[in-house]
């Protein structure tokens, strides 16, 4: 894929070397467990898959940059984010809706918040706004998509339901709290304070990458396969 | 898959790598889509995901034109168009045909005039047409579609269909109606004004065609999934 | 794929743009369709996908080559008609064979017939045979699978059974009739006359290619479908 | 794939693209073929269309490898051999099972004694053992593989067992006899006699390769229908 | 894939090319197994599958960089590991819970220790430890692995299962217990004595990766497809 000779001691290039593969093997997993999963289960545990396999791709890409050059910008990170953050958050509400109804608006405000909530860092990033200010309105649309999560109809569906899907949820509100907030600090330390996309940068968001989209991609299928084994 | 470096203040790479990964994972999402929807639902379904998969294709080679020369022609577009659109017009007979009966005449009628208004619009660019008289054609073309859509017997069908059908044919429609307004719009301010393909030219066609393609066939996969779920 | 700008008045490199791009979709959805024909409709659908997807690999083989060279030869076409022509042929007898008894051995006959036909054209390509003589040798073969299809047993066979079968097989009959025509003329005047692989024939090929493979295809996948839905 | 121009006349380059096409079109159908074969079929027809994907793979690369140096040694037809002979007699052994009960030990004493055949061939190409020692112990495994097809106990469970199986059993016997006879009979002229990797043995050898690797396959895949349909 | 002429005497060259085929071919054929096996053993089947997989994509990498430079570190090596070894330590979990429950908290503590057992190796490799601590480190997780499989509630359930769990579990025991010892021991050899990454060291990795990673999946494989057949 990469054919480039590095050094273990090199820890930027294992970590894109790292992310690629174990994205692309635990999407792979993921669009397989969509053969035992009940039916209900499909749509969360698909959307999960496909964010995955655009993060992978996203890392192929980025680590053959890395290799032939031994440089990285934010920008190729963003071609990940606009398509797999926004599918998580999908991901979430598919599976709030398998605990019972919740109503579609919902869907298109969290997915329409999440798409603006890279958009505004983007722009902030591109130099087309003022960086905080991009990262500010991010973070807001960010809190958004928490308060739908935390206070909002999803919440209220899964809290009367079976306790894989509640466990699941848990686990995935906490990982798109906890682990998301990286993203607005890593900007802050990259964009506005301008220390630019430096190695540890480049090893912490991969990192974050790889531990956000994995855990939560594992956990929905772990909860779908505890209905049924 | 792309290997080169860019900076997120480079608008036209970001939506080029956008394009790419965004069009090849919503193509995947619609075939696994495939597994899940009822049967009848599956053509309709599988066309419109093929239809995704041909312009991913198409965007992952313009991506690597773009990077690797930094400059864009309209030929590649056409070579997605091509392929893109007829599949995109048979994928509404196919969902109308759900609704009721439409008179296999029709497919061919409609399937020919979307040939024939991408062939129309890519002999004006070639310089075979006279550019104005291929964009007026191809515009021909377009509305007998668009009347076939509005008036003929596929909207008759639907109208007396279940919800999720409707509602769907009432989109999509709307999205050839004002979604593909824009490819003639820009045909005119590239071709027959002869602004050339300048940068902005090459991000409003990304985003009107992610946007078209995108949204059709999700409304088809919800639609579908209305009808199971 | 290719990677390489080109304009829109080059119609070579749109016409094998185009033809690899529709070739491999079409083979997609030939092989999706796989999932919801009836089971006997299985094997005809799936070799009629792997023609399609075997003339895909080559087309995207033949664009790579023509879109660093801006050059062609005949060669890289034999690849593509070694292996599509004999499993076209074979399509056609599984076709046949839904509809009733027929004897393994015309299967044999017709499949050795289109690999000769094949090596014969090849062999006066190569200029291993006088070229007069080995085109005069395939038409020959070609001749004897159109005596096999018009009189033979499979015509009866299939002259007793349901209407989509009896359509699909005219149309397909009539392809291979008159479409691959189409090879033996254009071989005379590429080889025998000696005008050399020049454009306007290569564009001819890639037409001609194209309307034969994905017309007998979606005629195998429209008829299989016509009995279920 | 290899984006190289190449003349009809130049016959390795035409054999090394027809098997690369031909393998993978093969492999996909076998593999497409486990949709419709009985539950006790799809072992032995994965293998022999893994076999086929793995022979695919590799032919991919040495075509490759021809069409960049024009040069073609042994090595990596020993990486495609180590991988599919192997296969290729173990999927006579599943084969044999679905006639009859047959001891595990016949399955791990043939799949060895593959293993063995080639690596002695190689050792002996590799200029580690005398060429001549390693070709005659490689005849030796040969024989005592035939052995066990010919009087050994899956002969016996085939016997008794019904017609498809006894055909298909019978036809690939005769492969691995006659077809499998070329291997050593060409690495006695290549190495032994040192005639070198000629353009006459690479065609040779490719043409026993598809031949022995797309009979057994569609042989198999034949048999696992005809109890079908 | 590699496109490089090697000769047979190669032996590192040919090494990495029979690896790269056979962990991709066996990879397609215990995917493949999933759809035959029962139910309840698609997790570990998957797992296996999805093991061999990263560990092709790995060496697909590692033999276009041996191939186009000739040399080898043991960086690329690294990023096998760190997705390979975890999701077999998780395979042998999900083989063990078929047999009976197994607390939860064992999976974690196992799969936990999988990633520090590489994770330690690696950063004694990478000078960020001292290497002999890293190895000893990381054979102290391994103990820990083994203890769990040997002591642990894993070994209770499987011992009063059926036979096929039984023996399949005492199989991969077995490779974790004499396959894994050879990489602490190379480990040894190649940074704490500091022969470097030679020739013969990369020969025996590549060698004990392809036993240790074939045989765990066949096993599994194996066993599922003797509860069915």
């Amino acid at each position: 894929m990469f054919g480039t000779l590095f050094q273990s001691s090199d820890v930027v290039s294992t970590s894109f070397g790292v992310a690629t593969v174990a994205t692309l093997a635990t999407a792979v997993l993921a669009l397989l467990g969509l053969s035992w999963v009940a039916d209900r289960w499909r749509v969360p545990v698909a959307l999960s898959g496909v964010a995955l396999l655009a993060s992978g791709l996203h890392y192929l890409d980025a680590a053959q940059i890395w290799f032939s050059t031994q440089q990285m910008t934010s920008a190729p990170r963003y071609v990940g984010w606009f398509v797999v953050q926004p599918i998580q958050v999908a991901s979430v509400f598919f599976l709030a809706r398998i605990a019972g109804p919740v109503p579609v608006g919902v869907f298109w405000r969290t997915v329409a918040a999440a798409i603006l909530m890279v958009l505004c860092r983007y722009l902030g990033d591109a130099g087309i706004f003022n960086p905080t200010l991009g990262v500010l309105l991010s973070i807001a649309f960010w809190l958004y998509i928490l308060g739908e999560l935390y206070f909002g109809p999803m919440s209220e569906a899964v809290r009367k339901s079976s306790r894989p899907i509640r466990l699941g949820y848990f686990w995935i509100r906490l990982i798109l709290t906890i682990g998301w907030a990286i993203y607005p600090i890593l900007f802050f330390v990259d964009v506005v304070i301008g220390a630019g996309h430096a190695r540890s940068v480049i090893v912490l968001y991969t990192l974050a990458d790889l531990v956000n989209l994995i855990t939560v991609s594992m956990i929905v299928l772990a909860a779908a396969g505890k209905e049924r084994f």
